[in-house]
């Protein structure tokens, strides 16, 4: 299934050829991921992965890191923007705790308690996570595309919450996409200019170190500055590519897991959707380097918790609905020619 | 409820300020139309008005008039691209009959027969709706949408089919916004590029015979190039607006409507939601006319149908969601100073 053969298909429906616009587009590239001229957008699910980031320390978000343990309990009650949003769409909603600070929830229908650490490391200090805790954390995220995969789920995203995890990603995607810091870097959930200078500093000073060794020793480069919730979705994005699920691309922090899963295993952006673009500067960078489209490119959305996927599973139902259900100018008895 | 209490409700809910993009920017639009901070997207009906083009003897579409009345059978049993959306987007769908030549198809649960005259006339040789028509056809719009009100229905939308009815669009829209021709003529549903020449001296000749007659004479000049579809959505719009209707706005043909019905009962616009902005070129002047943000701006949707309004819909459930369903920053534990 090339993209021309998915084209053609829609050409042939009841409608001027392209007059469905960017929805064709997103419904070309569903038929292209899932290899079929009768895609399907559900059951789907939404996995977030949950951990706290030890360069919070340095003054890099307006935010403190009890506020991820907060905003979990949230999610789990259900009154979080990602709660509201699952449900809305129709779409299973999981958290999974992979190195929150502080006591973890009990395991329910969607929390789980999947800790490798509390928290990683001060990245601009010292390495972020081992090679070990890195591995640990991506097979957390690989457990949870294998038991989507077995519950029937066709449609996946991974969806992130943890305060400085921007830090984290905007130093990935200036690694591993070779930009400048300041390509990459932006106010996140929230950051004054005096903090966002130094998170300028900080993410040009760990990459420099980093970069040297990048091609001999990935794993160590890229765990050094990574998060345990990145290396949870890298991890997620390479199974759930791996087992034939489609995967919806979230923001920036989510993009910046899918470069270091592209770095590691390369090819998984082909099972790819990109949801949007989000306002953080990186994630166009980020983009365009795994060589995506995203559906949502003005909406300017930048809050993480996997809503800008969410938002956009309504609109490949549509997709996927014009594409299969749609009857065809022949059996509609309509010459093409216009007659 | 003003803009900025609706902004201030959605900045005390659990996530950085602003942090949804345009989902904000469309729940703030949803609470200051319906006047609420519980908006509700649900229950909700799409009606398609179909009428035929006199015009459509020139030459201006690459569609014969047949195409409408097939296109009628194909919305009505399901096959086309707005009964797809309608279905996937839990959007009841009806089809009004106002003008298509040939015979009609019987009434049932999606489809009426209320044609008013069969096909307006040639408006490039001579008015094409007299007053008289022009008002029933407006009195069968106004009677859909009491119906709609009545049925409980909370969010409508209006689309239309009919070939050649961009001509009249472009007309109107360049009349009432005192555009020149050249900015509100576009392909439609497919114009060759001698089509398309003679489609502009076409709309140029009309406008420029009905301006100086409109201060005095407004319906006899929106009459002479108006359809009977467009006619029955500058009613339906109307009348919904006054019923306390949320109206969301449709694509280049259904907006030429709102200016109609903006021109004869301004204030029309203050109940509308712009759903996205057509390729269509005159769609961009007529929205900033009427003083409206398309939420989809760049999807390049061109196919009317009533198509760009139904797939906001599920968009709009997302808003009214989020600002309905949402717990605050105090509900949660957070301080909004971060901490």
């Amino acid at each position: 299934m090339t993209p021309e053969h998915a084209r053609a298909h829609l050409n042939s429906l009841a409608k001027p050829p392209g007059s469905l616009g960017r929805l064709e587009d997103l419904a070309v590239r569903l038929c292209v991921v899932q290899q079929t001229l009768c895609p399907r957008a559900t059951p789907r699910r939404c996995v977030l992965f949950a951990a706290d980031h030890g360069v919070v320390t340095e003054g890099v978000s307006a935010w403190s890191s009890e506020v991820t343990r907060l905003m979990v309990s949230a999610i789990v009650s259900g009154g979080a923007a990602s709660s509201v949003l699952a449900a809305t769409t129709g779409t299973e909603l999981r958290l999974i705790d992979v190195g929150v600070v502080g006591p973890g929830l009990p395991d329910g229908p969607v929390h789980r308690n999947r800790k490798v650490r509390a928290g990683s490391r001060n990245l601009a200090l010292e390495p972020s996570l081992t090679v070990q805790e890195f591995h640990e954390a991506v097979a957390v995220g690989e457990l949870e595309a294998v038991e989507a995969w077995r519950s029937g789920i066709v449609v996946v995203a991974a969806g992130e919450m943890g305060i400085g995890n921007t830090t984290a990603a905007s130093c990935l995607t200036a690694l591993l996409t070779k930009s400048p810091a300041e390509a990459t870097v932006g106010p996140g959930a929230g950051a004054s200019e005096e903090a966002l200078a130094r998170k300028r500093q900080i993410v040009a000073d760990v990459v420099a170190r980093g970069r040297p060794r990048l091609a001999d020793d990935p794993e160590t480069v890229i765990a050094s500055m990574c998060g345990l919730e990145i290396a949870a979705i890298a991890g997620f994005h390479h199974r759930a590519s791996a087992l034939g699920l489609t995967v919806v691309l979230d923001g920036f922090v989510a993009t910046a897991a899918a470069l270091v899963a592209d770095h590691l295993w390369p090819g998984v952006a082909r099972s790819m959707i990109a949801a949007h673009q989000s306002a953080e500067p990186g994630h166009a960078v980020a983009l365009a380097h795994l060589g995506l489209e995203p559906a949502l490119d003005t909406w300017q959305m930048r809050l993480g918790e996997g809503t800008g996927a969410l938002l956009v599973m309504p609109l490949l139902d549509a997709a996927a609905a014009i594409v299969a259900r749609m009857a065809t100018f022949d059996q509609v008895g309509i010459d093409t020619d216009g007659s």
